[in-house]
């Protein structure tokens, strides 16, 4: 197999923006974004230091035409050097694709919240597990280098039935691994997790599975989401899903942020010391100019309107007045 | 003297939000809310829970028209069983105004940043010590049961100098308890501190001053509002400050986002599983009534868009569409 990360990032003091705008964002607003532009825009977030971006989802066009492109644009990732191209795989049949087009992982997504599972993939928690089963020996079988990552969401809370219980997530994140999955992730799919609910989850999965639980991947619906990366570093986690400009949303709660935006994690794990490889000013660049592309859609995030600190300017008045 | 809170929140599992949006965020603002109007925000606030509220500031009116009522404002909050009332003040002129009005708190502004200060408060950060040595003597000596605290503001940072030194925050910490202070507080007053800062320095300064440091004072100017208050409780604080609706925005950067929002910080804090003895729904009832006030206002904060979680509704695809 090719030599891809399967843990957190290991190098001590580096962090990952794993980008997810291209299939988290797209498949959540009404804009389906031509090729020729998603594909500038991969080449643009290549060019700013990502290296690791989720591209699209191997599901049928007609469920969501805003991802029927994704061969294209996986095709074209895999020509930029040394970046890893994720797509979300809902089932084999999705996985065959990803095989076929030689995706370097497949996100499989696995509903903790079990009503929220058969509500969103008809399948049992349990049954998704099986499905890894089967995308694992069909991988194998055809001596494929594209590796399984279970993503387990709805890991902390679920707008169907309310609670998530935490030894229920454990059990799963281990039986992916015991199905064949290469590595796991946790996301809290509908904006629910706080930060103490997130630290405390990641130590347990970690003390279970250890460094095979590779990445956190959380909505800012309530304000949260950068708490809750910094939670999850806390935990050992350093790869981390986003979304520049925030885009997407959130389909359970209309007009609310999405993703946790690439560029405000990004701000905030360099301003923390640690090493993204990621160039922000670009990155907010590059915002605007995915902004343009999907006129009418609102984007979110806050550094864009603060920018990046600059060291002069005027006196003002802060904390209080001269008196 | 009274019974008053002088340490971070120190019933187990409790957390403490003071408001200082009748304060920090009506500053910052071009409109002067009415008397009337704050009285009715402090009435509804305290109906929401709020025990410790920031009424205004003791500076001369004509360098904050906003405030100019402060005195007023006051009286009303000390007819408030229960309700600690603060006040900041700048110097010993306002602390002696605010001696015979009787606050609970005085807070006194020190800047670390030797550039901020002088070009805000008109004084080196020395100057504020020995400033706040003078209060304490005058407090005293008029048998005054008002507390003083010492707010140490870009302590993660300044817009004027850059990088502002640990050891010297560490320093003027040490210095104002010294010089008489009861207690103090860290500030990030421009928007600069990532959590992992945040966390560092709060426990540096714990481990030098214990429970005397009583508070963090976060702003939201790039989104790690939240993520530092949480990083803040890591080390020890339950006292945060917050603006009701994140009013007030960031004089340093037009547009972005001011103080952490009350109604936020209390949902993540009461997510987290800690007990503030705040209604967030009639947070978010106020933050409505607020915006009334305020026409042509900005406000901040997520939560309102999003609104609290309900566990029921349509199912809605998220993760990925069935294939």
């Amino acid at each position: 197999m090719a030599s891809l990360p399967t843990l957190c990032d290991p190098r001590p003091g580096h962090a990952t923006v794993r980008e997810v705008g291209l299939r988290d964002g797209l498949q959540s607003i009404a804009t389906t974004l031509p090729t020729a532009h998603k594909i500038a825009w991969l080449d643009a977030a290549y060019a700013a230091g990502q290296r690791e971006i989720e591209v699209g989802s191997f599901v049928p066009a007609r469920l969501l035409p805003q991802l029927a492109d994704t061969a294209e644009v996986l095709a074209h990732a895999l020509t930029l050097p040394g970046l890893v191209a994720s797509v979300l795989v809902p089932n084999l049949k999705g996985a065959e694709r990803a095989i076929d087009a030689g995706a370097h992982w497949m996100v499989v997504p696995l509903s903790a919240s079990h009503a929220h599972s058969l509500a969103n993939l008809r399948k049992t928690p349990d049954e998704v597990v099986a499905e890894v089963a089967r995308i694992r020996a069909t991988r194998d079988a055809a001596g494929s280098a594209s590796r399984i990552e279970g993503g387990v969401g709805t890991a902390f809370g679920c707008t169907l039935q309310g609670d998530v219980a935490e030894d229920e997530v454990l059990r799963l994140l281990q039986a992916l691994l015991d199905a064949g999955a290469d590595r796991v992730s946790l996301a809290d799919t509908v904006g629910y997790a706080d930060p103490a609910g997130v630290q405390r989850l990641f130590e347990k999965a970690r003390t279970l599975v250890g460094d095979r639980l590779a990445a956190a991947h959380f909505h800012d619906t309530r304000g949260m989401g950068l708490a809750n990366c910094y939670a999850a570093w806390q935990a050992g986690i350093t790869r981390f899903d986003a979304c520049l400009g925030g885009i997407g949303g959130c389909p359970h709660a209309p007009g609310a942020s999405g993703n946790v935006t690439t560029e405000d994690l990004a701000f905030m794990l360099e301003r923390m010391g640690l090493s993204t490889g990621l160039d922000v000013a670009a990155l907010l660049a590059l915002r605007q100019r995915v902004q343009g592309w999907l006129a009418g859609e609102t984007l979110h995030g806050t550094l864009w309107q603060a920018g990046l600190p600059r060291h002069t300017g005027a006196s003002v008045s802060t904390l209080a007045q001269p008196a």
